[in-house]
């Protein structure tokens, strides 16, 4: 691993993702001075007590003086606006990053505001829980985890090289690639499954047969587990759909389509088709647990007792 | 908690439930004898091994004669058959029940083949992982979940009683409900989700642009958790959904409707129709964690860090 170390790491917004990366950065020694700048004194206040920030400003423009790493941490709609702000304070040969959920979006949205004296990266580390806050942060939430860069073509080598060595160092693994494949991909692995799951959830809300209290005793029957992704941040999950729109509703048209098979196999009972779409799916997830990406935990670990409390991540 | 004892403990299949009620039953001192009857002399073998019965049967008559409490435990596909075999052989006021996932078509499956001198009540716990086999079981799967009895209409209260004092003295909560409403409920809190879930494992796999070494890399982003639940048997779903035709189409109409609003919200930007829609679903999670049925730990709990090993349940 590369030895990494910046002056001042600026976080602009300090939620959950920044506040990983700020305890992370912290934890590894990869900045001398980690600000943040965060938009509630709420917000700014909870991290400064929890210590994961030397100072934390209400103007990014503050935040950003001085800073040879920037990383927006922020939701992906606020981008656009923040950058324009903050350019003109940006140091000389700084490193511009962000977390969004989305990429080619957030080219278009930071990109033009940049001087050419700023290497801009995009960047997005695969990795969350359905929390939101800077108390929700911890610091091993990258481990094992990859961290997609889309480095524009203005960007040095030497940058993209030292912001990969920052990612490595809080124990993601880095990989490059163009902003609209990692929409494509993130489509189908993240924005369809939260799609759905919101989905689903609003669907049981709405019915009349079947009350809420029904839904929420029985919900251990799978249910529950759509919940815990449809419970993350409604201001994100907005910005990244409207944002990842194309890819998004291509990877929607063809799980319709997919859909209407399983139906129609259901409405003529016809078993065969069922089964043998039920049977490929195993393989997946065992990949997905040798990749270290899963847990094989059955049923993820969750405490079955009732007297034993849920362990701390 | 009412004092409850079989004689003999008769469960006909004993994979992942059959093996959780041998466990339970053993370790509450509910039975005086277990024995089971399974397919595999593998199962047999297991479960002989394990210690979790006392005999393994080839043929299921064996296993319930002299039972007064008998299980079905096999996928419900298989019901009427094995409920046609095993009748003759049962023991005069034993309670028959079975623990599938669908109930109107068990009634219709297993009812017609009973004898008027046994009592039989449909049931499902509903409770589970995506792992199969009697090795896969635990004692503790039934702990603070909700057990569904259907009775019919000829079952003595006394034996709905004796029935749910077993499930409780497991740690179930009991319910009673018909078994028409049953299977809406599930149809929205199990079925459609186990569907849905498939289906998106299927079109991911399906996909020429993102390969499917990216799908297992990304599936962090929320991906893997439909993982889990597609792992589960297909021969157990494919009879779900063969039983519970019309309560499961019904739902997926729902669900498909719901979809295609959202599906339009993010193709006209209509931020707000989004927001709204994203901003429902924490309060039912909330409900669903304060209802015990669902750990308030982040992303389940999961391990994050790369050293740490994963628990056990
Ligand atoms: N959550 C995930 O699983 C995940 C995973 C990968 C990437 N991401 C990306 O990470 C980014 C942040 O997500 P998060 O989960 O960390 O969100 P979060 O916990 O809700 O935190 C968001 C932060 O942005 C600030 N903020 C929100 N609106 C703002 C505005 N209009 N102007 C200035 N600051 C604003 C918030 O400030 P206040 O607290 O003061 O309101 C807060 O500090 C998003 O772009 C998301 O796409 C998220
Ligand atoms: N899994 C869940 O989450 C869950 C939750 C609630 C209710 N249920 C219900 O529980 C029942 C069993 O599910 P499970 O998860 O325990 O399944 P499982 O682990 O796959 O075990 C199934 C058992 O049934 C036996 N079996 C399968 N096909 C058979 C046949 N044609 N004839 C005789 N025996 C046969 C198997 O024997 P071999 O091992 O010898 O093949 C095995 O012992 C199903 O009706 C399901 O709807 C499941």
């Amino acid at each position: 691993m590369t030895e990494v170390t910046f002056k001042r790491l600026a976080l602009i917004g300090i939620g959950l993702i920044g506040s990983s990366i700020a305890r992370a950065a912290r934890q590894h020694g990869l900045a001398e001075e980690i600000v943040c700048a965060a938009r509630t004194a709420d917000s700014r206040r909870v991290a400064k007590e929890l210590k994961i920030v030397d100072a934390a400003y209400d103007d990014p423009v503050e935040a950003v003086r001085g800073a040879d790493l920037v990383i927006f941490c922020t939701p992906v709609g606020t981008y656009s606006k923040l950058a324009e702000q903050i350019a003109p304070a940006l140091e000389q040969g700084a490193i511009v990053t962000d977390v969004g959920s989305v990429k080619a979006a957030v080219v278009k949205a930071i990109g033009p505001h940049m001087p050419d004296y700023v290497d801009f990266i995009p960047g997005h580390p695969v990795a969350g829980t359905e929390k939101s806050g800077p108390a929700a942060g911890f610091a091993e939430l990258f481990i094992n985890r990859w961290c997609i860069l889309t480095p524009t073509d203005t960007a040095r080598d030497e940058a993209v090289e030292k912001l990969s060595a920052f990612w490595s160092a809080m124990g993601s693994k880095v990989e490059t690639m163009d902003a609209e494949h990692h929409d494509l991909v993130l489509a189908i692995t993240s924005h369809i499954p939260h799609l759905i799951a919101y989905n689903i959830v609003g669907t049981a809300d709405d019915l009349e047969d079947v009350t809420q209290s029904e839904v929420i005793k029985y919900s251990a029957g799978g249910f529950r587990d759509f919940t815990r992704i449809a419970a993350s941040d409604p201001t994100m999950w907005r910005d990244v759909f409207l944002h990842n729109k194309e890819a998004v509703l291509e990877m929607l048209g063809r799980f319709t389509e997919d859909l209407a098979q399983l139906q129609r196999a259901i409405r003529w009972d016809d078993g065969d088709t069922l089964f043998k779409i039920f049977s490929r799916t195993r393989a997946i997830r065992r990949q997905i647990i040798d990749a270290g990406q899963e847990t094989p935990e059955p049923d993820f670990g969750r405490v079955h007792s009732a007297d034993e409390s849920p362990k701390k991540p």
